[in-house]
């Protein structure tokens, strides 16, 4: 089960990028099965690493390692243990494994408190989905593991969608606590529920909130808003197009005995939008909105989009406001962004200035080499009037 | 004390950027004296701001506001406040004005404790010095300011340097605490006599120094290897050039009692090779070197810089070992000081993975339409062998 390079390797794949596509093979010996492990050669039958292959993408291997080790339950349990090494922290909720960035392209696992949520991405992953929850459970002892694999990019790997507790047991809707705050992970929201992604960029509104009147645009199960709160918000105005995502978060507003706050189910660009034309503005405003592009042919659109949110926003915010900005698309760089920002600013008549600038946090790496791991921006600016 | 700006006027000025290059001005009214305040107008005599006036300088004018207003002690009175509530802080040490930043271009005013120093780097600030101490005392009480005027930046300006207490008085080097830490600010050292803006960036390396080996590369007066000792550190080397900034760091570690360190006056090039070729390798290493270039015309070669010591570095870290690495360098953007760490981490074989991406603390804010106030980046990085 060798399989042999095209003679002009791509320095991408030299350079650590795990991803070998299906026209930089030369050819494949021997019978293999799908989804299984192959050992990777470039034409002068070099070794350069180990990965799975899948015959029905496009990306035909991800590589796991470069060394010649036997893929099987050691090696498995090898990746988490560093990849928790490399975490080495004392936070209850964390992002475990983040696929890629942690040299296990296909997985995520989520440790929200006690309960585990997986999502596997991969055909390759699916085939050694048993070594892993045996390691798992093994090392953190999880009162239950729920799969979330319900992505769209399965079809690509001719995967089917499922999702269900498959160790132990526990609720739709997983508690779990960030920066002092209970929280909700949704088995049937997004993703693996939850996005622990953004804990430490709403932390940086720490000092910003106190005594404030807070809107948590793209609100999700409340993440920024609950922060504001924590952090002393006179009132906050929840905003998302899913009900069912307002309803999450109202529990947790509960859970947390939160007052002083209101929930609004509709589409934001609208909201901003009506808000600016009855003169409701706003001391602080955050807006994390989903991924507006998922590839480079929409990102004209998402600039866009993300200009006209930003705009939206500024015109209601109160002179020398704070605007906590968010982009998770990956197509998009943190310069473009900013640049994005900027030009919103200038279109309103504004300055802006960066007070803190976020971005992923240290569970969910990103790894030079390869950019696919690197998403998230955040700016925390506050917005003051040129004139 | 008109002054009329030229016809075609540019995009900066419009949007917020308060230098007037000498070539962009038309006609001037009236006599007036250098560095006062004079009023602008674009060439249709429409109002654009005020601000102070430099014969010497390339740059003209400094716009304090566009707005009309009296440039007063209560203008600047009002500036100070304005950088106060956007900094909102209970910190006892931080930056309470940074210049363009915080719209009062040419002055610096940093808080240790209960004393403050100041840095004037132009003549326009220089006029209205009388204002702004007696605002600063007003406001702070301290009990003593120091004025640190000796930046080269002042002979554009036809300024000689100054460097004293103006009021009150205080130590030659004055004791502050920062992340419960007590460091120097030496008033005769570099800048302000301390580097406030690494605080936070120094605070990252929290999870990831206890019980490791490590070294602190251009350390100045000890700002990063104090915070590895708090963070428990088994053992750290500092290494800088100044054999001053080297006995202040040790007057530091003294004062907090920490144990377990060598310091080594020289030059770091030169150390990290030679760590390398007697086998000294470290666990954590962070790199903060001074500003490679000043200019545009050296940039390329201040990229050269930043590659050699990273490398340098990357080659005597640990396996899955920690990189601290700064750039303080304002005409290298991030993405150019990224690429520069991928390409070491390319040249010795390694994977890089950024676990915490700093940069400038919110008391030295970044005005996304004044690229001159963006000048720091921060780097924390697992740096990963390939094979």
């Amino acid at each position: 089960m060798k399989v042999y390079l095209k003679k002009n390797i791509k320095n991408r794949i030299k350079n650590g990028h795990p991803w070998i596509y299906y026209n930089e093979i030369e050819k494949i010996d021997g019978e293999i099965e799908n989804g299984s492990i192959v050992e990777v050669f470039n034409h002068e039958n070099y070794f350069i690493g180990k990965g799975y292959i899948n015959f029905n993408s496009k990306i035909r291997i991800r590589l796991l390692t470069r060394k010649n080790e036997k893929i099987d339950k050691n090696f498995l349990k090898k990746r988490i243990v560093q990849a928790l090494r490399r975490r080495n922290t004392k936070e209850e909720s964390f992002r475990v494994i983040f696929s890629e960035a942690d040299n296990l392209p296909g997985l995520i696992v989520d440790k929200f408190g006690n309960y585990l949520v997986i999502e596997i991405n991969t055909l390759g992953i699916e085939k050694i989905k048993n070594f892993i929850i045996d390691v798992l459970i093994e090392i953190f002892n999880p009162v239950g593991i729920f799969e979330k694999s319900d992505s769209t990019s399965r079809k690509k790997e001719g995967l089917t969608t499922f999702t269900g507790w498959i160790y132990g047991n526990g609720p739709e809707l997983i508690p779990y606590t960030i920066n002092g705050i209970i929280l909700f992970a949704d088995t049937k929201g997004q993703k693996t529920g939850a996005f622990l992604d953004q804990r430490f960029n709403a932390l940086s509104l720490r000092n910003y909130t106190n005594n404030k009147s807070c809107l948590d645009c793209f609100c999700y199960t409340g993440n920024f808003g609950l922060h504001m709160l924590k952090f002393g918000a006179k009132h906050v105005t929840f905003v998302d197009y899913s009900k069912r995502a307002i309803e999450v978060a109202e529990l947790a507003l509960k859970k947390n005995d939160f007052q002083n706050y209101e929930l609004i189910v509709g589409n934001a660009f609208d909201i901003l939008k009506s808000f600016y034309n009855s003169s409701k503005f706003f001391d602080v405003i955050s807006i994390d909105p989903p991924s507006f592009a998922k590839s480079a042919s929409t990102k004209q659109s998402a600039l866009k989009g993300y200009k006209e949110i930003n705009l939206r926003a500024m015109k209601i915010l109160k002179e020398r406001g704070i605007l906590a900005t968010s982009s998770c698309t990956q197509v998009i760089s943190e310069q473009e962004f900013i640049n994005t920002i900027f030009s919103a600013a200038i279109d309103t008549g504004k300055i802006s200035r960066i007070l803190h600038k976020g971005g992923q946090p240290y569970d969910h790496p990103q790894v030079l080499n390869i950019l696919e791991t690197q998403y998230l921006k955040f700016l925390l600016l506050e917005i003051e009037n040129l004139k």
